[in-house]
C-alpha cells in the first residue's frame, strides 16, 4: 500500500521496530549521475560504538565501494549522536544501488539509482529561470506583449513557442512547498533538498556549512568538459537561484560565505545586483561583516568589473574578455517597469543598470569565446519579489523581459546552427490567479470587490499597445488585469504554492522534456545533453 | 504594431473610418475544418438596402462560393439593423479565405483558414474533461492518491502519465475568462464563442436559439463516419460541458430546449444527473415548463433507461444494447467523497448512483458495439462546483475519480491494441492555489491565518493512506492540504481564472498535443485523428 507519509514515518515502518532509524544521505530513491561527486553521511539516532557499525553498498563494504572509509564522529555537536561521513565520493557504474546501515540496534536501507548518459549532444546549455513565474503572470505577459483579439492571442511568447514542454513537480525533502534555494538546487544538482538549502542535504548539525554536499551542474560542466560557466540575474547574485548554481550551504541567507564560495568556484561570468556583500564593511553601502573586498579579489583574479550598462557593454565587446564580474546595484536590480517607464525603485540611485537582455547578450559574447562551450543560468528574479508584494504589473513586465532574453538567446543559437540546449522554467509557483479585470476608470478608489469584473464582465484589458520590446508603453489602463493572490487576505501578501511549474525547451537534448517530470529531472536533461557521464 | 484590443476597436481601425463596421460570423482568424458545416452571418450596423450589399469569398460572389444566396433580414428584431444569414454552408477547399463585405457605406473583411486533415488514425476518440480541474487540485490528487515521501511522488496519476502534454489557452470571444459553455464549445466545434454560449457564435439578436451555428465533433463524427456518440457526466446532462457536445444555443441555462436538442441529435449513450428537466412538469421533482416526458420519448425511440447503478450495469452488459439513457439523480450526481465515504449530498435520496468509472465502463461496453467506432466525452464535472464553494477535499476526490476513469479507459484501449485517442483536459482554471497545510490538530476552530502553515512549516499532509481505488480512506487529517482561492475573500468563493489549462494525451493522433495550443486546437486534434476532412 502506498503511504503518503513523510520520511520519518516511513523510516520507522521500514526499520520494523519503534526505535528511531538512521538517516542516510543521499536519501532513499535518490537518482545519482554516474561520476558526479557527493558526500555520503549516516546519522545514527543515538551514540553508537563504531565497532558495531556496518555500512554496505550493494552488499559490499562501503570503504571498498567508495574508495574511503570516511570519518566516524562519535558525538556530533557535542551530543550523544554519532555520524559517519565520507566526503567527495562518486559511483561510476550505472544501475540500482542499495545502501544498508546497521549499528547492532537498528538498521536502515535506502535505494538509489545511478544513471548514465549518452554522448554529448549540446555544445552549450542555457537555463532560464523565471523566479516565481506563475501561469497567471505568464498568460498576462502574453496578453500584454502579444495582444489578444476575440479570445485568440495574436502571437506566442518565446517562452511558450518551444517544441518541448513539460510540467515539473517542485516539492522538497521537507515540505510540499519549495523556496528558491531548494528549487534551484534541485535543478543544479539533481538532488532534492530542504527549504533554504542549496547544494547539500540539510543535516541535523548546527553548522550551515558542513552539510553533505552534492555536485552542481556548474562544477560538473567545468570539471568534466572545461565549459565556461555564467551566472546572470537581476536580483542580488548571492540570492538563492544564482547562488545555488555553485554554492553549498543550508542557509541561503549566508551571503558573505556564498560570495566566498563564488570566488572559490570562479564562474567565468557573474552578474546581477548585490554589491553590498562584496564590499568591505567599512565601505559605504556594505553589508559584509568583515573587511574583505571581494570586488578587489575578483579584479586581482583577472575579472574586469562592470558597474554600469556602459561598462558591461565595453568589457563584453573586448575580444579578449573571457571572464567578468558585473554588479549593477548594491541590492536587487530594478525591474523593467521602473528602468524603462516609471523610474521608481532604485533607478535614481543606479540609473545605468542594464536590461536582462543586455546582460544575456554580454554573457553570450564572453562565454562563447570558450571553444569548449558553456553553461549559463539566466534568472529573471524579481518576478517572485514583485509577486510577494502583490505588485503584479511589475511581475508581468519582468516576465516579458525574460521572454525577450529567451528570444535573444534562441535567435543567437539558431544563427549558430542550433547548438545550444535552451530550457525555460519557473522555480516554484505563486498563489496568484488571473480572475478577470479591474475597472479602474469608474471608481479607482473603490474597494476591490466593486472594481473586479469576472467572466463575461471581465472582457479584455485596455493597456497601451506593446512597443517594439513587447511592453505596453504605459502601464496605466482603465481596465487592468486582475491578478489576485489566494494568500493575500490572510497572510498580507502572496506566498509560494505547490503546483507543478512549466518547463519549455528547444535545442539538442530538449526531446527529454515531456510529460510529467520532477524538478531533479531538469538536472538530468542538462546532464544528458552534455553527456556528463560519457567522460571521466 | 500588434494591438491588444478587442474586436470592436479593431474593426473600427480596419474600416478606415469612425463609422461602425459590420460583424461577420465566423469571426476573423477562424480556423474551419474543410467540410464542416456552419452558419454564415453578416450583421450590418444599420439598416441597409440589400441592393448595395456585396459579399465576396476570396473575391467570388458569396452565393457562388456557398451554393446559396442566403436570407436578407432588413430589420432584425424589429430594429433598424439589417443582416444576411446563410445556414448550413461549408467550405471544402483548404487554404486561406478572405471574406469581404460592403454595403456602400462601410466595409469589413475577415480572414479564415480552412484546413484539411490527413487520413483517419484513431478508431475511437475519448475526451475526458475535468471541469475546473486546476493545477492545485491536480497536485493535491497526486499527493493523496499516489503518496509522496521526501518531496518525491510515489507514483504518477494516469492523467499525468501520458506521452503527450500541452498547455491550452482558454479565452473566449467576449472575455479573457471562460465558463464551461464556451470552453466545451471550443473543444467540440473548433470555434471560440462567448460565455454562456455553445455551438454558436453569440449574435446580437434577442433569441438564444437563432445564433449562427457551428458543427460539433459529435455531429461530424456521426455524419461523416457513422461513429456512435457517447456523453457521460456526473453533473446534470443538460449542463454546459455535456450539452456543448451537441447543442446550439447561446443560453446554457435553456435546459428544456437543450434536452430537445439532445433528443434530436440522439447520442447513443447519454448519462449523468438532471432527470428533473426530462420529466413533465406535473411529475414529482420536475423542473420542466411543459408537459413533455423526455424519458418516455427516449424510451419510445429505443433507449433503455437506467436510473440506478444496477440498472446501468444490467443494460450495458446486454449484448444487444447499443443505445442507452442514464439519469441517476434529479440534479447533479454526488461526488466520490459523498458516495463512498461521507454519505452527504443527495446520497440518501439517490443511494444507487454509479461511479464515473462505472459510467465510463458502461459507455465503453455499449459504444464499442458500433463497428465504425465512437466518440465519447466523459466529464468529472463536480470538481468545478466544489471548487466554487471552496470544498476542496470533494474537488480533489473527484479529480482522483477522473483519474480512475482515465486509467480504466487507457487500460481498455491498450487491451485492444491502442486504437483510441484519449485526451484529458480541464475546461478552465480555478483561482485556487495549494499554499501549504492546515494544522487542524492544534486548534481546529482557530482562524485560518493561525492554522495555515507555509514553506518548510507546511511539511506534508497526513491523510490516511489511499485505498485500492486511490482515495484516502478517511478525509479527516490533522494536517490537511491548504488550498485557498484568490477570490474567496472578496467574492465569497472561487471564480474561474484565465491561465492555460493542462491537456494530456495518448493513442493514435496524440502527437499533435504539444507546446502551447489554443482551445480550438483540441477540436482540431480530434478531427485530425478521425480524418474528418478525408471523407465527404
Amino acid at each position: 500500500m502506498i503511504k503518503p507519509f513523510a520520511a520519518a514515518a516511513l523510516a520507522v515502518a521500514l526499520s520494523g521496530s519503534p526505535v528511531l532509524a538512521q538517516t542516510i544521505y543521499p536519501i532513499d530513491r535518490a537518482e545519482i549521475l554516474a561520476g558526479a561527486r557527493f558526500d555520503f553521511k549516516v546519522e545514527f539516532p543515538e551514540r553508537v560504538d563504531p565497532a558495531t557499525v556496518k555500512v554496505t553498498v550493494n552488499g559490499a563494504d562501503h570503504a571498498a565501494a567508495f574508495g574511503q572509509s570516511g570519518t566516524f564522529v562519535e558525538r556530533e555537536d557535542g551530543k550523544d549522536l554519532s555520524a559517519l561521513i565520507l566526503r567527495d565520493v562518486a559511483l561510476s557504474k550505472p544501475g540500482p544501488v542499495t545502501v544498508e546501515v546497521s549499528d547492532g540496534t537498528s538498521r536502515r536501507s535506502v535505494a538509489w539509482t545511478v544513471y548514465d548518459t549518452g554522448p554529448r549532444q549540446a555544445k552549450n546549455v542555457i537555463l532560464f529561470v523565471g523566479d516565481g513565474m506563475s501561469p497567471a503572470v505568464r498568460v498576462a505577459a502574453r496578453i500584454l506583449s502579444r495582444g489578444i483579439a476575440e479570445g485568440r492571442s495574436r502571437g506566442k511568447l518565446a517562452i511558450d513557442d518551444m517544441p518541448h514542454m513539460a510540467l515539473v513537480a517542485t516539492a522538497g525533502t521537507d515540505s510540499i512547498i519549495t523556496d528558491s534555494a531548494n528549487s534551484a538546487s534541485a535543478y543544479a544538482t539533481g538532488h532534492k533538498t530542504a527549504n533554504n538549502a542549496m547544494g547539500v542535504y540539510a543535516d541535523r548539525t548546527a553548522s550551515p556549512f558542513d552539510d553533505p554536499r552534492v555536485e552542481t551542474i556548474a562544477s560538473l560542466a567545468k570539471r568534466k568538459l572545461g565549459l565556461a560557466i555564467g551566472i546572470v540575474t537581476n536580483t542580488e547574485v548571492e540570492d538563492a537561484t544564482p547562488a545555488a548554481m555553485v554554492a553549498h550551504t543550508r542557509r541561503r541567507a549566508a551571503y558573505d560565505e556564498i560570495i566566498a564560495q563564488f570566488f572559490a568556484a570562479k564562474p567565468d561570468v557573474l552578474m546581477g545586483g548585490g554589491s553590498a556583500n562584496f564590499l568591505p564593511q567599512a565601505a559605504a553601502g556594505s553589508k559584509r561583516k568583515d573587511d574583505i573586498d571581494y570586488v578587489a579579489r575578483f579584479r586581482d583574479a583577472g575579472y574586469p568589473v562592470a558597474l554600469t550598462k556602459g561598462e558591461l557593454e565595453a568589457i563584453a565587446s573586448k575580444p579578449d574578455t573571457r571572464r567578468m564580474l558585473g554588479l549593477f546595484a548594491t541590492g536587487n536590480m530594478d525591474g523593467a517597469l521602473d528602468r524603462k517607464f516609471a523610474g521608481g525603485g532604485g533607478v535614481a540611485k543606479f540609473p545605468e543598470q542594464p536590461d536582462l537582455t543586455g546582460q544575456t547578450q554580454a554573457a553570450l559574447n564572453v562565454l562563447s569565446r570558450n571553444e569548449s562551450g558553456f553553461f549559463l543560468m539566466v534568472e529573471s528574479g524579481m518576478i517572485d519579489k514583485y509577486a510577494h508584494i502583490l505588485d503584479m504589473e511589475r511581475a508581468v513586465y519582468d516576465t516579458i523581459m525574460l521572454d525577450n532574453a529567451v528570444r535573444l538567446a534562441r535567435d543567437w543559437s539558431r544563427a549558430r546552427g542550433d547548438d545550444t540546449l535552451i530550457l525555460v522554467v519557473a522555480d516554484h509557483n505563486h498563489s496568484n490567479s488571473l480572475i478577470g479585470t479591474l475597472n479602474g476608470e469608474a471608481a479607482p478608489d473603490a474597494p476591490l470587490q466593486e472594481r473586479v469584473r469576472v467572466y463575461d464582465k471581465a472582457g479584455f484589458p485596455d493597456y497601451a499597445p506593446p512597443n517594439a520590446e513587447g511592453y505596453p508603453s504605459r502601464v496605466e489602463a482603465s481596465r487592468r488585469l486582475a491578478i489576485l493572490a489566494s494568500s493575500q487576505s490572510i497572510l498580507g501578501g502572496s506566498v509560494h504554492s505547490g503546483e507543478d511549474v512549466i518547463l519549455t525547451a528547444t535545442g539538442p537534448g530538449a526531446g527529454r522534456v515531456r510529460g510529467s517530470m520532477d524538478n531533479t529531472d531538469v538536472f538530468r536533461v542538462m546532464a544528458e545533453a552534455l553527456g556528463l557521464a560519457a567522460v571521466q
